[in-house]
């Protein structure tokens, strides 16, 4: 149709008259699995962005078919799957890949780490994505930034947290570096699914959940199962997303359509982190007013803060020695965020405190 | 080189035969015109990656030659240059057309507004972009978000602000709002080209000058004229720039053109937010160590922001009752500022109060 129309102005027609048909052209078909279910609408709606949006930019020669979780590989599979080349892409999040290499992790979101303008920053002009390439190259696979979480929340509890020494014994849902930190505070750390982790808060299981934000954390119930809201999300301040591709057939591609990818993972990121932002906005409006009195926000105390910080540096310092790439991405990781803290006090920060009073 | 690497793969022979080549397309070409020199080397270097990103994503079918400021048409003139055909499109701000409708404003900045990732939510998650472009429709124009700035400098300046009383008289380079919120406070803003505002401020003919952040100021060599620089950039906290086109050319181009002129806006607006973060990072960093004694880095006291903010909303107002547009651009960015507020405030308000201490 829009060809039609293209067709029908006075510049296009005799350009068309020396163009053979843009259908003739060759047409590829890749399969892309995430981690994660259809009903994370925002992840999911960013999966299925990058689909269409590769359709629209390559004219249709380059067709992504889009798998949710479980439809094709399991969630968790498709790190290997890409790998092995029984799919072309995957989108995900390196957070879940620290048993491929530790060093994955901290493209993804560490504890007292960067946030989503931080990570997009170090990726795209620190150096960040040039490590990130590094680390899955021994994988055959290609990492393209893709999407951020935006800062998290910090989690439902039944109980206040108050002291650091509230944190002992404590059985709470929470996967990754964050659940290592907690661990050395005393914590119980555990892996659950959301679905589970709500009846397990639910009957008193466990004492506490994290997940991600208001809007997925409100989607999925947590509210009936604890009534204090902690912020910020001190584990990730901006968890990064990933596509990414198979190295061979990502290499295979003509020029034009390996752009395409690359520029609809980077387009697709930053709409992804608008509508989180939005949504979360609208989420936290509705606990303000709906669940007035059922659901209690309230910020960590600032001395649990920093016992938890320092306990992150020292989960960090063990995890970068489990391999050498990890050792060379933390030293960068940690250079980049010391360079980036001074300027993010004086602008974003002040900022923040300005708009605040 | 790359149409042949892929050709000697196995898959793309069969698929190439079919095929025939892709330089035998339409090609069509446009002019975008800038409103800056080449010496604003972050804004430059968007608007020529903007273009050799169309160009890679077309396969060359859309050449987009650009032209700094005043190569083609002066800084100021590329709006009307492109509303009348004389362009296909420009890359600038809309800071800047506040005499073709007072709504323009809006999406580039207003005193004590949103921040990047604020108007990047607007424009895309909150009708913000549907607003712009709804403005600019009876120019002819179809404007996409194209870069931010972050969060500016408060500005240099030759005595210290210890007091609101402390900006009467003062003759201050500042275009915009910003100026005519200084103005209500007595103070005399002046629009001055950066190279004229460093010579005036060196020789005490002005007393304050603000323009970007460190990366362009320190550049610029303001430190010569004035030691004290301010923070944060209450009147610019995150400006907004614009890759806009002519929308009959732009209506004219097939779905896929009109797709990667969309998408490489956003993934170019992107990119030029991360490089302009690290750059102005590594340039404080100079200004810390290299200008160590000849530079005072430091905060507007509370209550002059206080004041500065009182007076903004009452510029707003004024400006927002100029024309029907600029009431409901100014009507709906306030109800999206005010939703945002209390989630920024808990979520990358909360982050930063965190990684300072």
């Amino acid at each position: 149709m829009h060809r039609r129309k293209f067709l029908a102005g006075a510049g296009g027609l005799a350009a068309a008259a020396a163009a053979p048909a843009v259908i003739a052209q060759p047409k590829i078909e890749w399969r892309m699995a995430a981690s994660w279910p259809a009903s994370l609408d925002v992840f999911w709606g960013g999966t299925q962005r990058f689909a269409a949006m590769v359709d629209e930019l390559t004219g249709g020669r380059l067709k992504i078919k889009t798998f949710a979780s479980e439809e094709l590989v399991p969630g968790l599979g498709v790190f290997d799957a890409c790998s092995q080349g029984a799919i072309e892409a995957f989108h995900s999040t390196p957070f879940y890949w620290a048993a491929k290499d530790p060093a994955a992790q901290w493209f993804a979101a560490v504890p007292f780490g960067l946030n989503a303008q931080g990570n997009h920053t170090w990726y795209h002009a620190g150096g960040g994505l040039k490590l990130w390439e590094e680390t899955y190259a021994p994988f055959g696979l290609v990492p393209r930034p893709g999407g951020s979480t935006g800062v998290q929340m910090g989690g439902w509890f039944r109980k206040k947290i108050e002291r650091l020494a509230d944190l002992k014994g404590l059985k709470m849902r929470m996967p990754g570096l964050g659940g290592k930190v907690l661990a050395k505070a005393g914590a119980i750390p555990m892996l659950l699914a959301a679905g589970q982790a709500l009846s397990a808060l639910e009957q008193g299981v466990i004492d506490a959940v994290e997940f991600v934000g208001p809007h997925d954390d409100v989607k999925l119930g947590f509210y009936r199962g604890a009534r204090h809201y902690y912020y910020p999300g001190w584990h990730e301040a901006g968890t990064g997303l990933e596509f990414t591709f198979n190295k061979k057939a990502y290499d295979a591609l003509p020029a034009d359509l390996r752009r395409a990818l690359d520029y609809a993972a980077l387009a697709v990121s930053s709409l992804m982190l608008a509508e989180m932002e939005m949504k979360n906005a609208l989420a936290l409006k509705r606990l303000r007013s709906e669940f007035k009195g059922r659901v209690e926000i309230l910020p960590f105390p600032a001395d649990v803060m920093r016992s938890l910080r320092k306990l992150s540096a020292e989960v960090l310092k063990d995890e970068s020695e489990k391999s050498p790439m990890a050792r060379k991405v933390h030293a960068a990781y940690t250079d980049f965020q010391q360079l980036l803290r001074d300027w993010g006090r004086i602008s974003e920060g002040a900022y923040y405190q300005l708009i605040a009073g």
